[in-house]
């Protein structure tokens, strides 16, 4: 699994003590070809990091060779100085391995408002680039990791036993907090010795993280340093067909996002909010991440109360299409509200399992659209007033 | 201080058994004139309430002879039975006032998607009418409360000392969760004895909400049954001056929303959002509210943590006139962030004291807005998680 999955890359994740707790922080992941092609997509946030305005131009040509990454600060809100930290990096990074620093694709992830320290970081840059194998990848996959409790990796073929086309993807990520749409707070590599050319596959990645990604609404909050990248290198000689292709990737990314949302901070619940008969699909997604962000329906699931009354409060928010009395809800199989009314009793409702399907039909049109996310809970407080590292 | 603070108005507030803990929760409020003109305005939720749809008939004529209110059941999404069980609560309302239902307010508050017990209510109503008195307002004050610790009332003049123009102005309100903007789940009667049409109170009536209510947003969560409706009673014989009006008004809903923000469920910290130097007051707002609705920020907050990134974050979401790097964001007047990058060492914000001001200087303009918010703690997800009736 991970990004050393597909050939032609090696990866690799050690300890250059930027956190704290003396766990890996620093990831190199190498594309040793014999193509070099990339796309990426990257937080919409107006207040991007030093490594997002970096990286946005390292990927413009359609050309990427290397990507390092490091947890333990996020290079946020840090003004000049912290994108000449960013170039720095690339530049070692690009030096060590004796390419161009303007291939070098630089992420970072931690606190936002402090400079990193860069000595250890050049130092880890160094350490990684001499431990870089074809083995590497769950190393990498395990230092990009902030408050994530394990680290999260996935592929295509996703077995051995799974039929494919003769090429494969890999894919890490890191994530479990500030999770919300136009990307999470999160990084994801993903890697192919698929021969596809850029173009293809950044039409590819946009579609795939548009299902996914983008879908992954944990606590509404976006961040400053966001980034999704897709590396080829064209090792398998096996040219991929673009529909194929991106629906495998739409795969791999589908596997890591449902990892980010079972691992978000304190969650006890994943729910996935289904709308259903909406007249558009944007309108299904306007409705599903206006329930997501409802703290006091999150809360109601933390508490196990199937509170139908929030949800409906929370699609009354929107400008969806939609009658009031047409509203009907099921939560994990029982229709608790019916023509905007009472429905079964809400004492049917089993919330105990970690899974909670909501279902809402709009009875508007064909439309459909499921937003993923999780529940308010004493341990998503607890874990983000007490984070500051 | 209350609704029964102007002469013209008798109250009551009386058990009628819908509180499971037997506590007041059917209030009248009757204005005894001689004029009888009101303005109102209600939730801006798609899904409104049995009782917000009737109120808005009844004060759409400029006429409001009484309101009757209810805890202990919001009658929202109740179906045409619903609708039905508010018509006949005016009925019975109008009966024993000798009035006219259609100029009988109703508001109701407390878990959505369950039918009122019609039997106990209209009891209730019976019973209130028989207490009514000009020292009723206290008690009526108390009958709204839900999750509301204490009871919330202002008034014009606010102390016998206090300069006033003849006439005074009574509010009493409710709410201490699901507050947000277009009005939080509460409920406002406010009274005066002022000689004012129902055109001139309208007006007032939302140009004071504009820069009250509708600047508190404590969860971001919209009710379904919000309403703030004004009644004059002209009692004092004083013509009043539109302008001065509006400006007493304000005063007195500006008390009330601090009063609700200050009992926001859970609440560690009251939180004031300023927004200044902004290109428009629609940016300056924008910006503040999308920093009150940032769950990680507010869990900062509630940690004591001066975490501007994080303000920062939910800045760059918006659309607001802005450069990132011309941001400047101090706390409790320390300067921690300035050029959108590290300012004073964040040691020095002292957040233990209840009140927080957060002021954001977008360097973009000269407008400004203050949003006021709450910090997220674990009480908020305790109650929110066991609060269901």
């Amino acid at each position: 699994m991970s990004v050393t999955e597909p050939q032609g890359f090696r990866a690799a994740g050690v300890a250059a003590g930027l956190k704290s707790t003396g766990a890996r922080d620093v990831a190199v992941v190498v594309n040793d070809g014999p193509l070099h092609h990339a796309a990426a997509v990257f937080t919409s946030n107006r207040v991007a990091a030093a490594p997002v305005h970096w990286s946005r131009q390292v990927v413009a040509d359609g050309r990427v060779d290397a990507v390092v990454l490091n947890s333990g600060g996020a290079n946020a809100c840090t003004g000049p100085q912290g994108f000449q930290n960013t170039h720095k990096t690339a530049e070692v990074t690009a030096e060590t391995l004796g390419i161009s620093a303007t291939d070098v694709f630089v992420c970072s992830t931690g606190l936002i408002g402090e400079q990193l320290p860069m000595d250890k970081l050049l130092a880890g840059v160094g350490e990684a680039v001499q431990h870089l194998s074809d083995g590497g990848g769950p190393a990498a996959a395990a230092a990009i990791m902030t408050t994530d409790s394990v680290p999260k990796t996935a592929s295509y073929p996703s077995s051995p036993d799974e039929p494919s086309e003769g090429y494969s993807i890999g894919g890490m990520a890191k994530g479990a907090g500030m999770l919300a749409p136009g990307l999470a707070t999160m990084l994801v590599v993903l890697t192919t010795d698929a021969l596809v050319d850029s173009e293809t596959l950044d039409t590819a990645l946009r579609a795939a993280t548009r299902v996914t990604f983008d879908r992954t609404d944990s606590d509404g909050c976006m961040s400053t340093n966001d980034t999704v990248v897709v590396l080829a290198s064209g090792a398998s000689g096996v040219k991929a067909d673009p529909a194929q292709f991106a629906e495998a990737l739409t795969g791999v990314c589908s596997e890591l996002a449902h990892q980010l949302i079972e691992d978000a901070e304190g969650a006890s619940h994943t729910i996935a909010i289904r709308t259903i008969n909406a007249a558009t699909e944007t309108d299904a997604e306007t409705v599903g991440r206006a329930v997501a962000r409802s703290n006091l329906f999150k809360a109601a699931i933390f508490g196990k109360d199937p509170n139908w009354g929030r949800v409906l409060a929370a699609v009354g928010t929107t400008d969806a299409a939609f009658e009031p009395d047409r509203l009907d809800v099921a939560m994990n199989g029982v229709q608790i509200c019916r023509d905007g009314g009472i429905g079964e009793p809400r004492e049917l409702v089993d919330l105990a399992p970690r899974l909670v399907t909501v279902e809402i039909n709009l009875n508007a049109g064909s439309e459909s659209a499921t937003i993923w996310t999780n529940d308010l809970t004493h341990d998503y407080v607890h874990e983000n007033s007490a984070y500051s590292s």
